[in-house]
């Protein structure tokens, strides 16, 4: 069974916003084990909207439609559909009294316009919307109106804003797959997450030792981003579970040190997640990182149990004043250096009071290298009751990415460091 | 003339990854005049790929495909494309040398499989890859083998990294583009972006006075994400620039002080400009955004010419220790409160000796909140020479676009003041 989805709208196609429906109903689907078998997007003019579900109707089983259901001129999915499959619309007396209800809950009068979301195809379910005013529409599309194999297939109309969408996803739409496409095999998905080995050295590493299970139908896909590599495994069938279980200890064995985490965690929440299992506080003094390691480790929920805070040290002048480097040491070894990433580690967990302290100092460049030390050089120290310890790295990257790698290696000396002890 | 995107990579579809492809070409080929038609993600499947880009050559005069240019097994596009144009893969040996350099450079070896992102089909052109490995690839498709009308089409591969892919494009494919489909009727656009109102305010200030211009042709988009709304000015014809023109001093004159910048122009990037302009530095102290402020100051270039650093004052305990933040005024009035916000700017200013300090105190929630504070509840404070200007806000939005919006309007805060100096 394959799914396709449709996301309408003029905006997306001109760039001015981002498309997160796309990650959130694909991740959403797989996890479900339901395969998605192409994304499109598409601008909200009539002739676009109807190729592109004409198309995906007669390839998929559920074509997942988002946008166009809201009150305005540029909303037409609702009558495009109808129009496609030869629908009446009929309007809903239930829904103008939940529209009602809902601007009358917000003390605000219920423009004209809305009126237009009453509107039903013949024979659709409706989806509620608790947290909007458009609702979901879900409809089974006659088995011969686009397919040669004469297949029943699922056509769900969802709101644009996400606020609306995925709750009404859940709610609403996973009920009508549990029971319109049961899983006639079971399916099995697991991603390992790994950092400080490039995408073709990981792949070198386990090609060989999976070889066997992948002519058994095993699937490995690598995704490669700044620092790190997920490898992905899956399998369909009666023994998907044991195949992506065997392939994940053959991988575990392989890249073990190398592994930060599972699925969809972030190196961020693995470390806070270790430091509240043991109870112990973190600190950070933040110099060519500039506050992105402490912006992400305060995205993940339940870190203030274990961070007590940062200095980004951007200034020599604050390396000095708020972390206590000696001006000497500065002097004599230079900001960028193991003696003042040593110093700024030990300062902050002494400042802070906490049982670790990671510090990073180096050149994002092109500018200010040397050749001792060129643009990329970047020294990371972590600082604990059992002393200071020091890594040198050399990270060639432009700004941001730079900023990301060298947050992502300081996470890891950390992740490193608690998974010994 | 339209352009088609297709970004490959089965992790998109399995909900692994983000595409920002999508909104970062279509932003470029937009402001450039270029319609964007549709967008089609696709997994890493020989049937997919070659179905759509197959589709998209038949119908579109530019085909842009993403990803899978990379040495590993899933990475197919080059193969596929070769194939279905009916291309021979030729191996160039100056893409050999630059890979061996891209790893010399780094110290390290060059891992066999590298090899593969030396084919090229027959007949293309190579677009340099400074960042990466992988090479672009440029080619004419054939007129009569895919479109009914004969007319040239041209198909662009870009690997998938994005630090790869942006400069890869800016710098080779916008040249292919200028000369292959030079634009018959000027095109101009222009991108307000203010801060501060809501989306139909904003409406509802300049609709009127450019009625009279949207007769004439001026299109006017709006596009609101949290705490910002972009006013977009496009014409085309060969009055385009000057419509443009007078429609922004209208824009100008209607919305002066919400405007903090124009196109593709960050908040922090307008800040770090002023500041370097007058030679004044700033200081930060966080709490709630924690290093969301400094991390986005830090990603502007050039700006450790005026950010001295920041302290994340997650715990109190960092409030007092490193802020100097008496533990009365805690005690007193809570640390999310007027009197702490004030505190904490003046004592980031102090500590750092910087010209200004910026500091946030609030409660993220969905925790935390009280009636007087309900979570939500942020206090926004800014020191200078002339003393401590403190406001109040309400953003009732999850983790991590509270942190955003929080940022945007503490700096929103020092532009305003800036502006007005």
């Amino acid at each position: 069974m394959e799914i396709e989805l449709i996301n309408t709208g003029s905006e997306l196609l001109l760039g001015r916003v981002l498309n997160t429906h796309q990650q959130w109903l694909c991740r959403r689907l797989a996890d479900l084990g339901h395969t998605v078998a192409r994304q499109i997007a598409v601008p909200d003019t009539a002739r676009d909207i109807q190729q592109a579900v004409r198309e995906a109707l007669a390839r998929a089983e559920m074509v997942i439609v988002t946008g166009g259901l809201g009150p305005t001129s540029d909303d037409i999915t609702r009558d495009l559909i109808a129009q496609l499959l030869g629908k009446k619309l009929m309007r809903e007396e239930a829904i103008i009294a939940h529209i009602k209800n809902y601007f009358a809950a917000r003390n605000r009068p219920m423009p004209a316009n809305n009126d237009v979301q009453a509107m039903v195809p013949e024979g659709a379910v409706v989806l509620p919307n608790p947290n909007g005013t458009a609702p979901g529409l879900a409809m089974a599309v006659n088995p011969n109106l686009f397919r040669a194999d004469g297949k029943p297939a699922w056509l769900v109309m969802l709101p644009g804003p996400p606020r609306e969408l995925r709750p009404m996803f859940d709610d609403s739409v996973v009920p009508i797959l549990r029971r319109e496409f049961p899983q006639e095999t079971p399916f099995a998905c697991r991603t390992l997450r790994t950092g400080g080995v490039g995408e073709s050295a990981v792949q070198e590493k386990i090609q060989t030792s999976l070889a066997a299970l992948v002519a058994d139908g095993l699937g490995i896909g690598y995704c490669a981003r700044v620092g790190q590599v997920d490898v992905r495994l899956t399998a369909r069938g009666p023994a998907a579970g044991k195949m992506v279980g065997v392939a994940e200890a053959v991988v575990q064995r392989l890249l073990q040190a190398n592994i930060y985490g599972y699925d969809d965690e972030e190196i961020e929440q693995v470390v806070v997640r270790q430091l509240a299992g043991k109870k112990l506080t973190l600190a950070l003094a933040e110099s060519c990182t500039g506050g992105a390691i402490a912006d992400r480790v305060t995205n993940v929920p339940g870190a203030s149990a274990v961070f007590l805070g940062g200095v980004v040290s951007y200034a020599n002048s604050a390396k000095e004043q708020l972390l206590g480097v000696p001006v000497e040491t500065l002097r004599q070894h230079g900001a960028v250096s193991e003696a003042v990433a040593r110093e700024m580690a030990a300062g902050a967990r002494e400042k802070f009071g906490a049982d670790f302290a990671l510090a990073v100092t180096g050149i994002a460049g092109p500018g200010g290298g040397t050749p001792e030390k060129p643009a990329g050089t970047v020294f990371l120290a972590l600082a604990g009751a059992s002393g200071t310890a020091v890594e040198r790295k050399l990270n060639l990257y432009e700004r941001e990415a730079f900023k990301q790698l060298t947050a992502q290696q300081a996470l890891e000396m950390l992740r490193q460091r608690l998974a010994a002890s």
